[in-house]
């Protein structure tokens, strides 16, 4: 039984969706990934969002682009925390899929993430599972160290070649 | 049975949305006027949605603000034209109700009109159903000769009292 | 006798354009399409736009780019619906010709689609002309059909190679 | 027989035209200001246009808000400069107005002033007739010392006073 | 012991935050709200996120304008989700603390609610905490009703009265 | 004694610079092009500002990117019309370069065309000299012919291949 | 002989310029403030900033609004550090002042801050100043402290009062 | 004893800070740089950011993009000027890092320069340090010249070549 569900309307999507994947299968939380349209088919849709408590989802996951309809259409059926992750867009940049799901109405949230922000809604997926769960919380611990040793490798690295060679 | 329905996300939206039904009345059109919100009621609104091609309506109005889900809904379950009409907002001015409702992904366009354009929603509603309606096309070409007499009106003022007694 | 002008400002657009004529010879509408500037011949235009009526239009689809004013101007003259394709643009990515386009004043609405929807200004017509064509509305039902039976391949697919191997 | 023709496609432009019409006063240059819109009455619009030259008209100045067509239809057809006033908009603020006038496709020229940029626009015209009228010239550079004049003033002002009392 | 941080840098934004413990206070969930300013006072912010998980929460609340900083920061140091809340702001209209708020960077997400969300930001705490309370979910699925009834009672007042005295 | 002035801040601008000077060469109107910049040679600026006037210039052509000071600088010194040319730019597609240029302060206008709109800027320029200058004039009626011959051109080409082919 | 200059260019801009001063004045700086117009009165101008260095400024604070010049010309001519404050505008929220000052080309530095950030400019006046002056480092940091202490006051009341009575 | 500290979160903004790096090698300043992370490293950041006075740190250079918090968590520590550098994102072309950077509030200024502005924040740098630095503000002035002296032979050679073979 996943404990995340992750969705999205296109596999146009799939690059910054696989992200989000990457990150539970490192932490070893359970998913189920789907390809569901809220508006090219909206039984399926519905259906999808209103069976996904008893299927034991805690969390779902869901990126859209454009007027991005998706993670709202979730959070708007689903009881519990929808993830939203915005698109990058050619023309607008993303601002078009970013105010498409941060800007929800009082009452129906949509815990919104960076525009392509596909690893840190997997981590926010895992943070908020963390909330009810000590030994993942002391996974999440130990990725943040490792963010946090990168970045020091990082700065040996720099001191020793210098900007020049870096 | 009606030919048009206007539908709105939220009571706060009347005082545009009047102004759809304004020219639907003064053109002799016959609308049912609803208030139905995807992110809150999305049962009920669901069963509007599909219900509303066997109602008999040609058309749909929906208008919505911030991320303005229920036009795009609307269009991806009814079969015939949706109008949008994206709502002013305090803090974005009405670009993420514009975004959210224009930018739709292929196979599912709603007829976007400008923001707050409550009565422009009512008069393109009108022009779909003239496509198939003589008598409804004239209306509106009286209509349209109204407006130029207004402008000519104005200007005829303007040439007698000069513009700084206008 | 063409049921739908398709005309552009300029044969840069035509990338654009000729998804929606690629719709409409899909769901067997007739067309006309024309490349007619209103900017760089303004009597041409105003020809094409008064004569649209008596040729039959029910519907004619103008796209443009930057400052764009032929779906509007087009608006201003032909009494039944137009719908506008905004252009993406290099510098504003299309903000000019969406803004130029759907903010049109009280009385001379533009029925405007997605930056670079040019499929879907072919839909919209199509809508709205089956508002009195129920042998087309089946063609769009089963159109919209096939889209939904595109996403469920590929959701279909996911399922079998997994998301690493998509 | 008037040099500077003014025209707005609404008397809710007034406010901003009057300061052009003030100016061209003040500087003593003959104008002819008219209400005329290019989508309400597109053919008084085009006759307007068309007639421009042979009337005297050496420079239009046509203000417009929103989707603003009427200085770009202006400058299709006079062959002389027209110069644009984007009207500030509650929504946009006027972007939509601004790049409706000043993202002219090549070969049409407007010459875009400030949004609300009224009086701006006056001065611009002023300025253009003096490329041949010498006298003006002469009043253009008195009118700009009045400018400076009047900064001078101002800070004599403060350095009295102190910013406190100001 | 509170299940949620509430924070601001600023009691200017009391408003907006006291919505976020109504929400907490009629779901009976326990929080301490505190005005705590990562750019004014570091070591008490410091302290304030490092502390953050002993104390026991769950969730932090936090909510910043302009170069909003505060949420990520909190976001930086604490291992389980921060929700930021955007305010509004005069110039930019709350873009400049949106864009602050929602763009982390890999590693650090920020469950980023619409600009001014104070109420969306304490139901999405209310559904963190639900993903491992079931008596908690219940609550927020008897809110979620209120809200659709409250929506149906619009709609029913509407049929009554007609929108014209409504 | 050339009539119109070309100056860019920066030879990076001359690209689009050049398209001002060729209408110029087409249409027969003498010019001096220079790259003087406002920023990083203010004397030599100013110097070029105040003697514009007696070297015979009746427009300057300004072009300039980002915080574009180098047209409304010119317009504060020179008394005849200044355009300005808003370059594109890499982050902000232009608008910087747009709005430093457009939004100038009453009494200060400057003659602002479309971002890197080179050639509009050439053709205003010869609309502001065609003021006075009859035989001028009558060019630019027979170089706007040519563009309105072109489209007609595309559109028999497109009539006689089908958007297929063309 | 001050240490400071304040310049603007309307004297619109006072009640943000003010703010400068007071700071200022609370950290004992020198200041001399003015009202001169880039725009207006160039020559004045140039002389202004010309002998900016030898009248003992350290570092100019210039304030200006929409297509914000003055800052950038002063860091033209002036060889020390400029600080620019970009003024709110009506329509384009300070953004165009914002863009005018802050994308200064390579060489040209203007040091900004926020949108009518008077007191912020005032602020970075005196820590500039502070790089070689110990006295005036240590009344900056009391100042740092009081702003601490004015949060913590707050944060007091919070606890005492609870917020809603706050 | 470096006077300026270079510091960036991510290795990725290199390409810009090393222009900082070069312009003040070029002037003969001492610098340290680093790459720290507020986001992921807050402990190290902290360190760093309190121990920069006593280093003999006069300013420090931040650069960082996105939600950039680097330069204002700097100056909520370190008492002397903070530069900060607004890095170019794909998506929001760097908006977000400078509205992160500038809109701080009020008490903490960040002295912002352009997007990807790396030579200029050097510039800043340096002249920061030459208002109690006689000899270095002497070899700003040189640098300066070199940048008028640039302009000028590019001039030359426009002259000598024409714009066409330039």
């Amino acid at each position: 039984m996943a404990q995340v569900g992750i969705v999205m309307g296109s596999d146009s999507d799939m690059p910054v969706m696989a992200k989000a994947a990457d990150i539970l299968d490192q932490l070893g939380i359970s998913y189920e990934m789907r390809i569901i349209s809220a508006h090219r088919e909206p039984d399926e849709f519905f259906e999808y969002a209103r069976t996904a408590e008893e299927k034991g989802f805690k969390v779902i996951i869901a990126g859209a682009g454009m007027a991005a309809h998706l993670p709202g259409m979730c959070a708007a059926i689903f009881p519990m925390p929808v993830i939203g992750i915005p698109m990058h867009t050619t023309s607008l940049g993303g601002r078009d899929s970013l105010y498409s799901i941060v800007q929800m109405p009082t009452g129906i949230p949509v815990a919104t993430v960076a525009i392509n922000g596909g690893a840190n809604a997997g981590i926010l997926a895992a943070k908020i599972l963390a909330t009810s769960d000590a030994a993942l919380l002391q996974k999440l611990k130990s990725y943040t160290n490792t963010l946090k040793e990168s970045v020091i490798e990082k700065d040996k690295r720099l001191q020793e070649t210098g900007y020049k060679n870096y």
